[in-house]
């Protein structure tokens, strides 16, 4: 397990370094007979590529998607979907004075002490732009997903000290900060602009929710789906915390009102309240699924830190390049595709439950 | 992957029913040669045991461990190790009045839906007494990395509203909810009586911290220490959150709070704070791991609740027999064993990552 | 993976010596509603039990088997399955004279080269004792694949020198040498005899045969059909050689006599011969699986040998203790039940294959 | 588990098809700090690149090889390497006049089964040119283990009915059978032109020796060494049987004559003989480990044969296009590179075994 695996049934391969020649993936055991098409997931890299607002680093990354395998006729065959992007626009002179620096904050030392070396060149394979093939991955998880009544929405629930107080799906679209709220996204905005002024950085939650969920996917124990998610979450740069439904808060909360009372509403067995955030005892619940990511503030700042060489010399560093002020808008689509990877994987694992399910599925009533 | 297996070159596999003849687990890919016997398992399993305070269930059980395999003249032989603690103390009855309802907060109705029916004593495999099989193997695991000079420490952080302001690690091995401040313990002891008064029940946070974890350990992208270590706490039954480090705190700080500046201190570098709570990029950076776990309220309350039974029929449930009014201090020792698995496991995953590590290792300088 | 872990979806892990405490398995990912009692499983651990002939070893053992979990009101519940076979006729002091020495043909110095030390006594984790935890789980699996009309047969179509050269299942059953040829198992009988006198022993072929497979299981590349049933069948101790259809007979065939005409029969499509045994690019092509399995003669014979013990000094080794001259008899139901078991994790990973199968399955045509 | 991952601590994913954009491989778990250039890989994809003599299809494929990753100045890094190979000469007309029936002894069959359509160019996903990605892999597999002095070697051991009498690695190299045997190599050769002549196709043994493998690797039960092996080599497009040291052979000897007596010799512990080849147990016993696996005949023929289309109709099949008449010495470096990748991910895995080695290893005596 050297970490660049992740799922069962639906499983992912990345590779990939910020300044070599592209990132990519392949899934292993994606269903046969998905319509799919490189546009299909070119529209969810365009949603995480640089370059596309204040807030964002200015690297120009055109994150052009072509798919190598698997898929024939405009159907996937059931083997192996590669899916290449190359990298266009590498500045590696950019990260030369740094070389043997180890970046605060940053995997830098953490890679040196395991591999004895490492690829300086904008982190190597921990830069943030890994993420790509995560997202190219995920959006033909949420074809899936779509062609089966699920649906997953992420958006940054907060960034700095601004909460977004509503959730418009709609408006979180539209703002650059992909908050669901206008007038917290104004502020937000706001925010960004005087941690750039500062040559700081700053962190946000993003929220995440999933529709369409059946009841009963997910294993006890140790394949529990929430336990799934946050591993699939925390695997992302930059993310120091994970919950589901109230999360953190349900600690000072008491049994009577954490508690989701059942009830049946339009002949279907629903809870009046959605504290559990979807999940009971890892197996979903029918309810919409709510998950929340911490992102902590980008590492790469302007500002003159104090660090340490491979020499062990303490030293300042000065990071130039270019780095996004705050990780989590273009976080916002990585969290949905991670989420809907996991669920995909879920649902697969999960047809398995019940015997009279398999038999009826091979047809072989005796 | 049916759910019950975790790890992958430290491997546990779990199994049993909190009603049924018991609960036990089997670790593949223990080493050989690590001294062991019942003695060093069982005192951990006295941590989790019930009815030890006014605040755990008044269930009885020893909970007496027996090694059944993989243990030779006293030594571990690298073979399967297989740990069975016997049920005692079943009140199988005191469950016959809810077999056919959905008790709130609990994992009946998700089992139902996946598997058709359940095993409605107790919760069966959902019930809470599941841990004592994780920290069976748990054990195991912590005494693999004492011999590595590696330590872990868990406590409550907080109890309902009450958190604790200082950590003194000798005050939460006295105090019955394991607070590491003795004026916090009381406080919550208090807040714990009247909950059990309002036939209600509070949740909390357990923190843990490990000490003497080298630097390198952990692997890239999906692999990362912070995700391998969330999932195995988010699968502990009634965790709702996850974090590491400064966690839900960054995502409002700045990066240039947030950052860890390295320097060198008595010849070894080091971090001058610790927000990133030992791990960057998903890798150990030699500084102490920091994770805390929410947990929420016991679901099990004395009140009358509204629930839904399998015929899809809305009805009042209350559920009678013997549950903990909160689940903090005996998952304690539940965070520390599940942590102590993952960590052994990269450990030994870790051990492939440089070419020249392994030609040593095998003695094989041409 | 430490090598006690067998299947993904259907998942195993065994553990126990020879002259531990017992041998037992855990099954994680037995569907639900499976009806399931200890006879069910005892009937086979039955067929393998030794004493039961002039071939096998005289040690006495119930091998009665336990069931400790995941079984309710008579019917798994889709939780892990834990199977335990207490050792009761264990004569330790048998294997005092050779504790120090490498048996030849044995596992033994494998296993002080790995692990530094080693359970000496009867083999310990490498005894043919550990096959009853396969032949436990097994029964399982065979009974999962009996609901679906999937049945597995195997028997010795080789004993030494005499080859079956008719197939009486019937046959099989009743002699001691489970051949399925009445005249060739009297012949197979009379040369284990003169083995015997000899103080010598025999190895053998068994075959087995699969009947009901449908069409389309298995997975193209690594995951082929026959590549797991190799490892299956391969991982079974004194096995050396494995094939599929024809086998090493194909090697020297042409491609006009080998392939397999397609046919149309009774409206389904057939092949009119089955030289290719049942696989074709490691998926099912709906005939009967045949393969077969090389065992080599028992290792442990009364005769003297020459060795070396652990200190480095040549000696030579005389093995007391029960032994069976031949494995193969025994080895019958291990091979029906390995066989078993991979079939059941190929039919559950198989679900997932086709998007419209998986649409149909959840009920979500939109 | 969907087919096209092998490995655990050394994984690859493959993908690509025949006629589709290309072919590759993601191999992560890599040790850092081997060096590693595309020559190293090229010249292990010459061996198998068709069209080098009469003996092999006419396709001309330069499968030259590109490393898209996980390389940084000539080094490997320890993050996924991976590498594509182009397809240029697809001529996927050749295949249109069969696009709808099954070809006889091929996965097409089973491929409609499984996923309810195909990619039917040149057998797409089931192709043979699928091993290019295997051989990619398994070249820096090779370059592993000669940096530890372990050496992998293949032959072809028979072809139709002539078979090898002498082995001479160096013989091999030099006729288009690949041969140990020149005069073998002759007959061969005549016996193949017999072939193409009358429209038919051969098959054959190849067999694998490794040198200076060290003691104790492999593990005990599933995860046999050789087991692992098995479905390495049975996952090979064709091959229908797989062996190892004496293999089917052994079944017809008896324990004397097949045990292999310990001796000491030059202060080493040895076997006197190796009927085992090389593996006891599932463990390596430091001799060289001999292995077999069985070719069936190249089932595309140029023969008319008889066979039904995707309608259930019968009806006659004449495969056009450029097939080899025999796999086998295409296919020798096939199976030295996927006992080369299995070899390493044993090895790899094995670090773990023992505690002390463990300590040792972190430097951790304390």
């Amino acid at each position: 397990m050297a970490g660049s695996v992740f799922g069962n049934q639906f499983r992912i391969m990345t590779f990939g370094e910020s300044h070599g020649k592209g990132l990519g993936v392949t899934i292993d055991g994606c269903p046969a007979g998905l319509s799919l098409c490189e546009e299909d997931i070119q529209k969810f890299l365009d949603r995480r590529k640089p370059g596309q607002s204040a807030f964002t680093t200015a690297r120009k990354e055109a994150d052009a998607v072509e798919i190598l395998s698997g898929v024939f006729e405009g159907r996937t065959t059931g083997t192996p979907i590669a899916l290449l992007i190359r990298n266009k626009d590498q500045h590696s002179k950019d990260y030369s004075n740094i070389c043997d620096k180890f970046r605060p904050g940053h995997a830098d030392y953490g890679f040196f002490s395991k591999y004895g070396f490492r690829d300086y060149r904008g982190g190597g394979r921990s830069s943030g732009r890994e993420t790509a093939a995560r997202v190219a991955a995920g959006a033909v998880a949420i074809k899936i997903l779509e062609s089966m009544g699920i649906f997953v929405h992420a958006y940054a629930r907060s960034i700095g000290p601004v909460t977004a107080e509503t959730v418009d799906l709609e408006e979180a679209k539209k703002n650059p900060v992909c908050m669901p709220d206008a007038k917290a996204a104004k502020m937000a905005g706001e925010f960004l602009e005087k941690c750039i002024k500062d040559q700081d950085s700053a962190g946000g939650v993003v929220e995440c929710v999933v529709t369409g969920m059946p009841a009963g996917v997910g294993d006890p124990v140790f394949g529990k789906l929430d336990a799934l998610l946050a591993q699939a979450i925390m695997s992302i740069g930059a993310v120091k915390g994970f919950e589901v439904g109230d999360g953190f808060l349900s600690a000072s909360s008491t049994g009577s009102r954490n508690n989701d009372a059942f009830a049946v509403r339009e002949g279907r067995i629903t809870t009046l309240t959605n504290h559990c955030g979807g999940i009971l005892g890892g197996i979903s619940n029918g309810e919409d699924i709510v998950l929340r990511a911490a992102f902590k503030p980008t590492p790469s700042i302007a500002r003159e830190q104090q660090t340490v060489n491979e020499a062990g010399e303490e030293l300042p560093i000065t990071i130039h390049g270019r780095h996004d002020p705050i990780i989590v808008p273009r976080a916002v689509v990585v969290v949905e595709t991670m989420t809907a990877i996991t669920l995909v994987d879920a649902l697969l694992s999960n047809m398995g439950a019940r015997l009279d399910a398999i038999i009826k599925f091979y047809g072989r009533e005796l």
